[in-house]
């Protein structure tokens, strides 16, 4: 198998700060796009990968699964891409592509596992997958997106992951024009969740534990901001709305959040993988029929749709841009959420 | 206000059997209906009131909520009965008719709380309300539900209370034909679960913690039962049900249940409500879609549309008729799930 020599930047081991290295991409495959990446997004997954939080990084990693880039080579067979496209590439480079869920264009839900875009395992050449940290990127079509020209490219880089993640649970819950939806918590995730249910219309809460971001909030387009810790403003919202997106990804208390959903309304889970601790009180949920849920990022026809609509209605992520050698700064910066709201990297910094 | 003296059977006191008493009901309004009780069934909630498990029981009580009968007078402006006609009462007297949840006939989620049958506050009297364990009743033609006359009169009245409250949802998740559902525990709910969801065409599973339920369990049509304390048999069972309906009353791991849910899968609380302990795992729900949900009796409209769904499908409970003097028994063995699967009180007993 032909592979090419790439330059990327990466970890060589759980304690050790990320630095130049070389990774091998493969020659193209007849339905493959090889893509010169512009811009990647910095994702706090990224750094749990590097730092193995979660087990099972092969090292030397290289993150990032928020890219846009130019195409710069396609397949023979590829029919969806030509050469100078923008297009981007999210969290996942490739899946089954015939189980149910992939089959219902729910990659994200692949019954064999989808193929992360880095420390997945790469179909062809059985190495680690490396992510968007790097000169270029190469992918099946599926799961390469037409990124709108209108849009600035660097901000539209973290669409690819904190949106997807964001628009999946609108679109599924059905958020509409008049809709009711609260955010719990601004990072990465919640500052795209406003955006996002703003533009399909939805009135949006956010819910914070510090009055100091309610300007940010307003500035996002929150209709309103709930101190979570205030009991008289929790008090005033019980009962009031149909989704609640919970971006919080460390353990906390969401039985206060449940009492602020309306009849039939559901809270998704879209930043905590744990335990529900305190325990969750069913008495609300048999009540008023409500419901607790998760969600991962999305589909690719969704991520596609998602980004469409981000054209339409120019939405993008808040962004700052930095270069590829100050990413260890900025994952520094990241654990103390001094970010506003997304670091991207610029990828001419690499070259 | 004019009022008539009836016989019912009630307790004094929450240590006090259930004994003969009489009280009064209102003469008709317009909009009432007025029926002759001919059987009511005996839910686990007649129980936990007399005994003021949950607080709040006002005494004397005269429970009773699956409540069959005929008509024997109807108000000047009642237009959907006539005198002579079968008809049945759930666990709703009335709501107010008005808020956002009785406008879209979710009066079991009325925003101003529904008069419940018994143990509520009667509308005109101001006295509590007084349920089905007594020779007439006195309702509000919108609470009053037609019962088709080809089925066994004293089998329908547990689906007033068992029966809605797993129907509604089978119904609000959408289960049909070719949905795979699973019910949790086989007493009134449970049974009632397997029959219905087998009428609308799902296959069904049971959970059960016992081998001895497994023949019981299939004539009331289910296709398979897994024993949920078998390891293996509960891995067999792996992300395969689209609805899960619990109807365990007690404490217990659900989580091991929701890795039964297929991707977008739910699992549905009827009969327990407290704190989930052990801890609910968010993991499998983020990486699934999969939601953990409650659900409590059914709406007015989707009770009728039960009963109309019943008579097509010769649908009713399995029970075991009792006369009135001795229901105290019949509470001591329902604590002991000595019953396949409902009490029902011949009233007749009573006169
Ligand atoms: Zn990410
Ligand atoms: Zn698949
Ligand atoms: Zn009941
Ligand atoms: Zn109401």
């Amino acid at each position: 198998m032909n592979t090419h020599a790439v330059k990327a930047f990466g970890a060589a081991a759980s304690d050790a700060e990320l630095n130049q290295l070389t990774i091998h991409r493969r020659t193209l495959h007849p339905s493959d796009v090889e893509i010169d990446i512009l811009y990647c997004g910095v994702c706090h997954s990224d750094l749990h990968t590097v730092r193995n939080d979660w087990g099972g990084t092969i090292y030397p990693t290289v993150p990032g699964h928020e890219i846009v880039g130019k195409v710069t080579n396609i397949g023979s067979a590829v029919t969806a891409f030509n050469v100078g496209d923008t297009v981007g590439v999210g969290c996942m480079v490739d899946s089954c592509r015939t189980c149910d869920s992939c089959q219902q264009d729910l990659e994200q839900f692949c019954l064999n596992g989808f193929t992360g875009t880095y420390n997945g395992q790469e179909k062809y050449l059985g190495t680690p997958t490396y992510g968007g940290y790097s000169e270029r990127i190469v992918v099946d079509e599926h799961f390469v997106l037409r990124v709108p020209t209108n849009l600035n490219a660097a901000a539209v880089a973290p669409l690819l992951c904190a949106g997807i993640t964001t628009w999946s649970p609108l679109r599924h819950w059905k958020v509409r024009e008049g809709s009711r939806v609260a955010v719990i918590g601004l990072g990465g995730l919640g500052h795209m969740a406003i955006k996002l249910a703003k533009g399909l219309g939805a009135s949006v809460t956010l819910f914070s534990r510090s009055e100091g971001k309610m300007e940010d909030a307003r500035k996002l387009g929150a209709d309103e901001i709930i101190i979570s810790t205030d009991s008289a403003q929790m008090k005033s919202v019980k009962g009031r709305f149909d989704l609640i997106i919970d971006t919080v990804p460390y353990i906390h208390d969401i039985n206060p959040f449940v009492g602020a959903l309306k009849i039939n309304g559901t809270l998704v889970l879209v930043g905590y993988l744990g335990k529900l601790d305190p325990m969750l009180n069913s008495v609300p949920m048999v009540m008023g029929r409500k419901s607790v849920a998760g969600s991962v990022i999305g589909g690719i026809a969704e991520t596609q749709e998602m980004l469409d609509f981000c054209g339409e209605k120019n939405i993008v992520s808040d962004i700052e841009l930095i270069r590829m050698q100050d990413i260890n700064t900025a994952y520094d910066r990241m654990l103390k959420s001094d970010v506003k709201y997304r670091f991207v990297i610029d990828m001419a910094s690499l070259k």
